[in-house]
């Protein structure tokens, strides 16, 4: 283990995190808010400790595998850590748990919440939680990367760590390039879908909050009355949650005007999901009384299932009164979750097609014995080492999901609630069903559980390895 | 495809399957009931249609891994088909579809029924639903095995394909004599429950109907006042299905005197999970008003869970009004299932030993990638190609089950209702919760449910890859 290397990096990590809390500082100033000195005196903290920190440059930066899974996850930790700070010193959550909940549901944009009311909470508090999700989303190590040229030609294994999907494809060939790319595309979609809020007519506030949490594919609500906005508005969210649960690399073609190879197979496949969804999903609830006409079931149907599969988590409607086939497919589709190379969570649609062509594939050769093939997607062969780590990801995933509801049953609430709580919080969505519905939230959990719930949506955000391997014993042998 | 072959081995099925229902015809002459022509005329045409087919003897004998799958899978329709002919045409099941799933059920020792009251059913039909059972429990092919020297060395795909568990062990080389010894395990272990039973009290009838069941971790009731036997009687069934969920290569070793070879790694870890559950459940329930002290607790905790784990699915309480941890558990325990090479259903122990080792290991080599090592298991190396079809296995199974809760969904049962009804019929229990909890039945779905709940028992019976494979448009081309 390269200690000193790690310990630099948590250094920069808490330099820009303080850098970071300038957005709910301001907040707090234009609204004239008391937690304006909280706010900039933990700010400073957090910039001062990263310059202290980052005074002794190791001399060594060498990195390994090993390392890159270390150093990512116990990022994810610190940055979670430092971003509760606010949270729990302005008393808006005076519980510690409470607070790490919130802050980790914020980083690693899952949304899930255990405020019961937004009323009374601030604004700049509100801005800080959308605004982690903005950090989250597209990755803060890659963000760092964009900005300082780290080391050496390594960087690749805190990318690879920190980016969704079973396999990381560089837009360019340098990591460095390649993270300025993927953020310059993130900071024009948010803008876009910003200035469109705007002109449906959502309040400014609320424009701003719902475009970054909805660009980091996050769900923490920002107005204490929910979703009162046009259906205008209404629909470029629908949109912008499903745009972007979409691979980053095919809007990189898009600019290069590389248009054939735009709709790659995973994408192809995620939007035809969710067509079907919409499509089935919206016969199915028509006729609840909750909806006026087929337009408005379409309508809030499209947003409920854009929400769920990009793992976004933001709610119109009360999903929890569905009919059975609805609330099925969207927990299928929740575990499904957005393409590789996203901001969004879940298994990822790219997982799911190089398990069941594996699947296929090796029928095949069972009642074929001599007609061995090859895994392709996009025309390409799948790696024989992406098809074992898809297959140990699933492995993991089971093994988590089995201890997870085996803890959260001592809470005794209903079995859907807990299963559902776990994949809200592993899949990084935010809802689930029955006690965690949309219109409920996860303070219904005791302490322990609520832990546990912390370290899924930490597992769950950077694909189960990094945050396993840290608490592996292995791990840490020489 | 050597169609000859095939169509020579369901004749000789079609034969014994009318030899077998010389059972329910005894018991329908002991106890002078209606049915006694119907069944001797069913079996005689059984019987007659077996010799006629027969007689046209394949030339080629010769037998390749497609045809091991097709045969073994068409085998089961077909005994499927014939097994609910006594309870559709004496109006016991009025409706075929019903029938054919209380048939399909019974040869594949589920145990779930359709079925809302025992007392109007004739004896005979109670005798031949449990007779299934013990037919189905070691696999039919291996019995004709067993009995005729059927073809040359190629005899080990039927085999492979109906045993249960990720790979074959032959007990002794030849593929008939292991088949006899298997039998002869079975037999003598099934006529000791029995006269343990009949020592406890229980009535003649119920006793060797509880005996047949259990030794193929059936489940279907014999009483329609459900299980008013004695403790010690319950403690027997209790300590039976435990025993008849252990790879009977166990109990060969046993014979042989190896007894430090006797515990494998699977058959401890099976026990573990078995001890866990009844200290873990007992102390979770005892305190509930059903029971009036912990000794009662832990005898019917004890049997819930050697009944389900064992996949057998009796019930002597309503596990539906346990608390959620052991509900939690006992479907986990559902899920696991019992041994490879037993008479139990599920996913099996062994599989999942094989999962997580291999997932150990993989992530080991995350971390340090010049240390790789194979995966074991009792001292052995697990092939690469056991790997693989582990790995199919989960696939598979997770593919049926998705596809499994959106046709369910339709019925607009519960969704635990749904999710439980996919793991009782896939993993070949029986009952499941809520609405078809152990005090109800699965006459709540309607047809189309019930047909994929029939595909899902034949599948999970037969270790999914012959029913899947049979409906492949892969295996039927040249």
């Amino acid at each position: 283990m390269n200690f000193r290397m790690t310990t630099y990096i948590l250094g920069i990590l808490l330099f820009f995190e303080g850098v970071f809390m300038a957005v709910p500082t301001a907040a707090a100033a234009v609204y004239h808010e008391n937690e304006l000195p909280l706010f900039a005196a933990i700010a400073g903290f957090c910039i001062l400790e990263g310059v202290i920190i980052t005074r002794f440059k190791p001399t060594n930066k060498k990195l390994f595998a090993r390392d890159g899974f270390v150093i990512v996850a116990l990022s994810w930790v610190v940055l979670s850590l430092f971003g509760a700070l606010p949270f729990y010193f302005s008393g808006t959550i005076p519980n510690f748990v409470d607070a790490m909940f919130e802050s980790v549901s914020g980083f690693t944009t899952t949304g899930a919440s255990i405020l019961h009311d937004l009323t009374p909470v601030p604004k700049c508090m509100l801005m800080w939680r959308s605004f982690t999700h903005w950090v989250g989303g597209m990755g803060v190590l890659v963000f760092i990367m964009a900005i300082l040229p780290l080391a050496g030609g390594q960087n690749m294994y805190l990318m690879k760590a920190e980016s969704p999907g079973p396999s990381v494809t560089k837009l360019v060939p340098r990591v460095r390039q390649t993270a300025i790319l993927l953020y310059a595309i993130y900071f024009v979609m948010t803008a876009a879908e910003f200035v469109l809020l705007l002109i449906g007519g959502m309040p400014l506030f609320d424009a701003i909050n719902i475009a970054v949490a909805t660009a980091g594919t996050g769900g923490f609500a920002c107005n204490p009355e929910g979703m009162p906005y046009s259906p205008f508005c209404i629909n470029v969210i629908t949109v912008f949650m499903i745009l972007f649960g979409v691979n980053f690399s095919c809007y990189f073609l898009l600019l290069q005007r590389k248009f054939k190879e735009v709709f790659t197979e995973e994408t192809k496949i995620y939007f035809c999901i969710i067509a079907f969804a919409i499509v089935t999903i919206t016969l199915n609830v028509r006729h609840l009384p909750m909806f006026q006409s087929t337009g408005e079931a379409l309508m809030h149907s499209s947003f409920t299932i854009g929400s769920l599969m990009s793992s976004t988590g933001y709610s119109t409607v009360d999903f929890n009164q569905f009919p059975v086939y609805s609330k099925t497919l969207l927990i299928i589709l929740m575990f499904i979750g957005a393409c590789a190379g996203s901001t969004g969570g879940g298994i990822k649609v790219s997982r799911f097609i190089i398990l069941f062509r594996n699947m296929a594939n090796e029928l095949r050769v069972m009642t074929h014995p001599r007609q061995v093939k090859k895994v392709r997607m996009d025309g390409h062969q799948v790696e024989a080492d992406v098809i074992k780590s898809v297959n140990v990801y699933f492995a993991v995933y089971l093994m988590i999901y089995v201890i997870n509801l085996l803890i959260l049953s001592f809470d005794n609430l209903d079995m859907t609630t807990n299963f559902t709580a776990v994949v809200a919080t592993l899949n990084n969505i935010g809802p689930g069903l029955e006690q965690i519905g949309p219109m409920s939230n996860f303070d219904v959990f005791s302490t322990p559980s609520k832990c546990v719930l912390i370290f899924n949506m930490l597992a769950g955000r950077l694909e189960l390895f990094p945050i396993v391997l840290l608490l592996s014993p292995a791990t840490w042998k020489k």
